[in-house]
């Protein structure tokens, strides 16, 4: 009889935690089957590692390292005896090599190798700042380059169909690589995947709802890339020849909840690795309770340790062995691939003092690396929580940025077809940027893969379209696009996330339309990818546009006005919401256009030489670099 | 020829005073009309007054004072001549007694006493907190006591008219002391009346708009109470008798801007005291650029610099002598007349450090006063910028309270007719709370005199009605009750604020109905009465309601729960917002019910014995008081 948590339905499972008493088969022999992290390094500052070793009784061996410069300072057992966890310090002075883990039980020994390896010089948490364009994409949805790894007979998910919207369609890393062309062409300077991580997880029917396994928020096991996406190998490719194209990479991390299917859920080291409800208990989505004085704990509990989705069970992570792990993964990640930013995903379900500890340990070993997490939130004060903010909160979060919900919710409502005071919107949100240290490390974007998609939304108005990415890619912040929205991709999520996440026309094998290049697009979408690629390069090739100071002035007439400036120069953003042109009277900026003689329309490349009056067509945003 | 700026249209003052020069007629006999403060005390904290002398060419003389202990550092001249501005320093040692200030010129001598006053004992300054319940009443229409100060042949207006919804109406100081048994039996313990001060303004129809002077915003000299309401007199002896019945009051101050008619804006003491403008500019009303870390100084000189009626000219508290004629006006009020809180007219649009200084000034001299303004925003960033709050703004205010404006617009919008989640609303507007020191102190209300009658927002719903007083009276805060909200009275401001400041029926010589007794009212009126008495009466006499805690909770099916309590006493509040009926399971209430057995339901006076499902009516607030 086998005594192991095994895969069970996942509604079963946390009743099933809650009653089962973890026990082994002690006759069993011990092995070592896995170790994590795979390897480390030497030369790292985090340098006191803890390796969790797992096998049949791996946890009844007596352990001991002997290696120049690793000392094993405690090795603890667990409920499950499946597990160790040993404490590695390595000294400054360690080198690289093969370090031998020898676990001892009577007469028997084992031997496991753990290499260290040396650091290699290749870039690596680079950052992503005010100077970048983000392009984010769904992996399984963006390119297919390699057919042959799309689906394999020893995984859970059987369901490769691109006719089905929610099985796997087979995009990969190598295609994506392959249009790292069309992406720096676009503008684009860093590409952020939705997760790369292995999602070993079945496609399910349960009663008409399907619960899909693309998406790549279910890990199964942090130290595979999936290899359906290529795997590890493929991922190292990429980051390499998009660095080497001057592209940066942003890695999708999960630590809130990994996926039913993995590997230490089947397996539990012990009853409070996870979140353990007496009944399945789902989180309430709800944030008002973690910032609220006057918030109840039973509240707080349910949103942060409630599972996300029945088949996402929710790590403890004041657990400290889990905390160890997820931390020594995420530096694991950096180093062994080269990323250089850091997306976190469902952040504020996290426990936030190991967020803290997480990002300190990232941004300890990679001074420059920039961390943004997702916090779907609708208000400053809630958003400001989860970053580095000016409000006395009694947690102070570390977090340098954040995917700024609250200003993607202002851009949209300001661009829906019956809004009438849109510019207003965008303007108020804004103007409470004094919650953040600094708000030009929050992360603005107009859509993502968990959202409608931004043209349907703004009711397919290609005039208000490109005023919302001239706001995307001129305002403050790194902003962000999502795959496809350069060529008018559209959808609502109703009746399913789906509908957001189709295949980008061209990116697959039999693709009749090739969206990737100008003859496939329409003129239509030829016309909107030349606006973002003129407003995208301008963006990148213009400093101010980085780091020069935002001053926005309050809208007036439906039309907003603002400027982006440093000491060399001034750009100036006529945002005309309306349905008529109008000559605005630019007398009450003269705090930024004083001594401005002349203008260059950035988008046209006209000149404009009457700066006191100046026309905005309908609908509009002009962009002008002004010039004294 | 007359130089002096004399009383002209409002359109023109503004324009006029930027061209004409100040200029005076030598060959004028100096002579004092006035000086302000009228007096001071001996004992004061605030011991270094400048007083302002006014009168024809006041400023050409040379000014000596000779009284022990008191002594003239510097007298200042300014533009206009007929202004001196006297800076004395009274020793900790000088003795109440009349000062003589002696003005020479040439071979003229003027003498002008000053009279320093011993400190009575009365009570003063003794603030409002969240034991208290306000009621806002305004005095012109609340009830008329002495039918012989309705109008003054030697005032502006003279159109007292209680058929015109425009005119004032002739309610006063001694019609409201009057109530004051009414108002205690009611459960109120303080009032504030709109503000009590001379405005000796005209009434004018300019075009069919309505420029109405019963209102009290419009000062025209700060050291008369109004004749109309009965003087300084009758306030003074308003104070005494509220005090006497334990009740505190309310003044309500204006520093932004003052009447038309004021007596120094025709002729004023320099073209710097008030805000001026090339041409007329009226404040934007916005105030998103004050906070906005991107904001321009020309939309922050808009808001608080422009005037906010053409009637009501704009002070310049930057100007040092408007801001000492400021402050000391706010503590001659409070010493003379022994009010006990101070509520700020539009806060916003002063000078804020202008407004610390002053607020300091009153916290020094009367450490338990309580000071909150009036700014009328819509989220929690721009309401905690005005008050003590936790967010690292550049400037910080010393303000210990402010009306709560956001959880006004919550309440209201919570309980609109077709609001289906108006218990979020509420829910979450407290859950921002952690953005001020300390929310206790804000005062929260349903309505006032500016908008829209609470019963009328709400559908005419008296079940709704008493869900958002069952709030306004149980949760953290100082409750405030807007008059005639007892007796449901109601009204949209629509077409003018007239409609939602009519006339207390009862209040007035010759009125059919008199709302002020129980058999004036209708069984309608009476029930909302009783309840408002009910509740009223139970927070005033039972101190957790006060000071305790509040734990609020998630709100479920349109359920809202939240707690008052202390160590001795535990209050649920359970209010279903729904159309039915409901059976509240308790369970997730343990952290402030565990141990609990019953409840007194405190509106009914009934027992409930099983607090495992709690039955809440639909539509309906319960307050019960738990016990072990």
């Amino acid at each position: 009889m086998m005594n192991r948590l095994r895969l069970i339905p996942a509604l079963l499972l946390a009743a099933l935690l809650t009653t089962s008493a973890l026990s082994v088969q002690a006759q069993t022999v011990p092995r070592i089957e896995r170790v994590n992290p795979t390897n480390w390094w030497v030369g790292m500052k985090y340098r006191t590692i803890q390796l969790l070793v797992y096998g049949p009784n791996a946890g009844t061996l007596a352990y001991t390292v002997n290696y120049p410069g690793v000392t094993l300072t405690k090795t603890h057992t667990v409920e499950n005896p499946n597990y160790a966890f040993l404490d590695l310090t390595i000294a400054p002075t360690a080198k690289a090599g093969m370090v031998k883990l020898v676990g001892k039980k009577g007469s028997q020994t084992l031997s496991q190798p753990f290499e260290l390896k040396a650091r290699d010089k290749a870039p690596k948490g680079q950052g992503v700042t005010d100077a970048d364009f983000i392009y984010l994409a769904m992996p399984d949805r963006f390119a297919n380059g390699d057919p042959s790894n799309d689906k394999f007979a020893d995984m859970a998910d059987q369901t490769a169909d691109r006719s089905n919207p929610f099985a796997r369609h087979g995009g990969d890393l190598q295609g994506a690589q392959q249009r790292l062309d069309y992406l720096k062409d676009l503008g684009v300077t860093a590409v952020w995947f939705t997760p790369v991580i292995e999602n070993n997880q079945p496609m399910t029917n349960e009663g008409g709802a399907m619960r899909s396994a693309y998406h790549g928020y279910g890990f199964t096991d942090q130290y595979n890339v999936d290899r359906r996406l290529g795997g590890n190998d493929a991922y190292k490719a990429f980051v390499q020849r998009a660095h080497s194209k001057g592209m940066k990479v942003v890695q999708d991390a999960v630590y809130n909840h990994v996926g039913i299917n993995h590997w230490f859920v089947k397996d539990l080291p012990m009853k409070s690795w996870l979140h353990q409800w007496p009944a399945y208990t789902n989180t309430s989505y709800r944030y008002e309770s973690i910032t609220d004085p006057h918030g109840s704990e039973a509240d707080r509990r349910i949103t942060t340790d409630g599972w996300f989705v029945p088949f996402l069970p929710d790590l403890n992570q004041t657990n400290p062995y889990v905390a160890n792990f997820l931390i020594q993964h995420a530096l694991w990640t950096v180093e062994t691939f080269g990323v250089d930013a850091w997306r976190i995903d469902t952040y504020l379900y996290n426990d936030m003092p190991f967020m803290n500890r997480c990002n300190k340990a990232l941004m300890d070993e990679y001074p420059r690396i920039h961390i943004f997490g997702e916090s779907f939130v609708n208000n400053v004060v809630d958003q400001a929580y989860y970053v580095q903010n000016t409000i006395n909160f009694p947690f102070k979060s570390n977090q340098p940025g954040a995917l700024d919900f609250v200003l993607f919710g202002a851009a949209v409502d300001a661009l829906k077809p019956k809004e009438t005071n849109g510019a207003n919107r965008f303007y108020t949100a804004l103007a409470q940027d004094a919650v953040y240290v600094d708000p030009t490390k929050l992360v603005t974007f107009l859509d993502n893969h968990d959202t409608d998609r931004y043209l349907s939304v703004i009711g397919e108005d290609v005039d208000r379209y490109k005023i919302g990415l001239t706001w995307l890619l001129t305002t403050r912040g790194i902003p962000c696009l999502y795959y496809g929205t350069e060529i008018l991709m559209k959808n609502f999520r109703d009746p399913s996330d789906a509908e957001v996440r189709r295949d980008f026309p061209g990116g697959f094998p039999g693709d009749k339309e090739n969206k990737f290049e100008a003859a496939g697009r329409t003129d239509r979408e030829n016309d909107a990818w030349q606006f973002v690629r003129k407003l995208a390069t301008y963006r990148r090739d213009t400093p101010v546009m980085h780091h020069g100071k935002l001053m926005q002035f309050l809208p007036q007439d439906n039309v907003y006005v603002f400027f982006r400036y440093d000491a060399d120069k001034t750009v100036m953003v006529v945002s005309n919401m309306g349905e008529k042109a109008i000559k605005v009277d630019t007398k009450r900026f003269a705090e930024r256009m004083s001594g401005m003689k002349s203008a260059r329309n950035v988008l046209t490349d006209q000149t404009i030489t009457n700066l006191d009056l100046i026309e905005a067509p309908a609908k509009t945003a002009l962009v002008l670099e002004l010039a004294k």
